[in-house]
């Protein structure tokens, strides 16, 4: 039976491209396995997978009783749901440590690095499995987006030097150039609904018992944002009634600025101001240098909401 | 600021002498580390540590805002008390993934082989540091006390090769020799109360909400154990009543028939035979074949309280 190999909800360029490199490497050690996702990709990863010609994944939204690989999360909220039913044979990621937990030994490695794709760079070394200058082209990429094109304070040494490595492996010239195509793909918001703007790269988290969800748009500029920010401040206060959430934020990432327009939709907005120091007002706020959810964002508002 | 390095409650070889190899690894990556362990040492790593010239690391119960490593768990129940106001910047172990979480990205290392030490192993490699002698002697004993020298159900070719490297850098002739010497110290209970007998390798676990204690003790020959078996009967359900626990269940394994005589005392005997399709009788049952508490019991009786 075939392992099955996945990331978060919401799939975004890493949890795919993390999924599709470990069941690569996985297969060439002898055990099979088949990567999936959890939804639609998004536009960023369809421009990867297309300039590096691999197929997408097929979405895949129950793994009750089967052999699975966890990649780029260890929550529960944002595993699959009944991914409590399947036998999970290991973690790969670069987060936190979640709520996950297992009733048998499992492999994990987990690192404090940029990107679920550094830390599959080192498996493949460990492996000493050859990788194959697609898969390198996806995981460079993966890469490139986690870190902001090396700009987001995830990014370590180790991230930077698996691009180099990568780089070469996959024949890319100019990494920079790459990845402003990227950024310019995932910038693109013309006719796009709100719902799906806010959901792009969205994550719900369990904080104290309250349900809060964070969602980020990287963009290479802020202004691209004017025409469509008051459709996202009314859908991010909706969202937070659908779900019972007591707040939604959504971080409008600027990555060559280096800092984050913050919308805030909550039951208490002070949380805010603890986290961050920073008041809301007219539900927003701009955090200067705020570039990382994971490092700089969710650890700030679990110690508020603590 | 030094990082705490340490392993479970009641610990064992692989707890104390996992902590001290991977302090000593991250100190020579220049990471500074101090191994500590919560209690004192049980007469097997006594013996390890002094034929190898290893000082017992010092007691330590309170880690609140240190930068601390774990090894050998990843279960709350069996870490330091107060762990969640610690900064937990890495795990290595070979269990189950337990209830540890992080607000901060970390360093996991976890593997389904043999032993911790295993882990520790492919870590020296991976990060290039040479292991020295007397570490290496700690890491072979601890491999082959929680492998009960290689009979297992745990065992890994992993765990074997990792040995065999060990002995050589360690200088040890006779591993099998070495190994026998060991459990003939851990044997050894003349004179000592049953209820030291009971804790010396004892781990609680929440089971489906249900407090769950078990012990095992291992021992070249059940016979030796004759002359206590009434009194460690009486302190399991005494153990039971303090506190507050479902069930307590010590495992007597025979490494050389490879099997346990599980003393049993439980508010529902049924959860046994359930676990293991074998009846309680005067609050025993001999499990064949069942030698790993983590691999055989501990899922089995998962799978029955769930």
């Amino acid at each position: 039976m075939a392992a099955y190999v996945f990331g978060h909800k919401n799939p975004d360029s890493d949890t795919v491209c993390g999924a599709i490199a470990l069941a690569n490497l996985k297969t060439k050690i002898g055990e099979e396995a088949v990567a999936v996702t959890q939804g639609e990709i998004n536009p960023e990863t369809a421009f990867i997978l297309e300039k590096f010609g691999v197929a997408a994944p097929e979405v895949m939204t129950s793994v009750a009783g089967k052999d699975v690989y966890l990649v780029d999360h260890s929550d529960l909220a944002q595993s699959m749901d009944d991914v409590a039913d399947a036998e999970i044979k290991g973690i790969v990621d670069h987060h936190k440590l979640g709520d996950v937990t297992t009733s048998q030994p499992l492999e994990c490695w987990i690192w404090p690095v940029g990107c679920t794709c550094t830390v599959l760079k080192s498996m493949y070394n460990y492996f000493n499995v050859e990788i194959t200058k697609d898969i390198a082209g996806l995981m460079l990429c993966a890469i490139l987006s986690d870190t902001v094109i090396f700009k987001s304070a995830t990014c370590t040494d180790a991230d930077k030097a698996a691009c180099e490595d990568l780089k070469a492996i996959a024949g890319v010239d100019d990494m920079m150039e790459l990845g402003m195509d990227m950024f310019k793909v995932k910038s693109a918001v013309d006719g796009t609904p709100a719902r799906e703007l806010v959901l792009r790269d969205y994550k719900d988290f369990d904080m104290n018992g309250k349900k809060v969800g964070i969602g980020q748009l990287e963009v290479v500029d802020l202004s691209i944002l004017d025409g469509v920010k008051a459709d996202l401040a009314k859908d991010i206060a909706a969202l937070k009634e659908e779900g019972g959430r007591h707040s939604v934020f959504l971080l409008l990432t600027d990555i060559i600025k280096e800092g984050s327009e913050m919308l805030v939709a909550s039951d208490d907005e002070s949380v805010v101001e603890k986290a961050f120091g920073s008041a809301v007002k007219d539900g927003k706020v701009y955090l200067d240098g705020v570039m990382s959810r994971k490092k700089q964002v969710v650890p700030n508002f679990e110690k508020a909401f603590a």
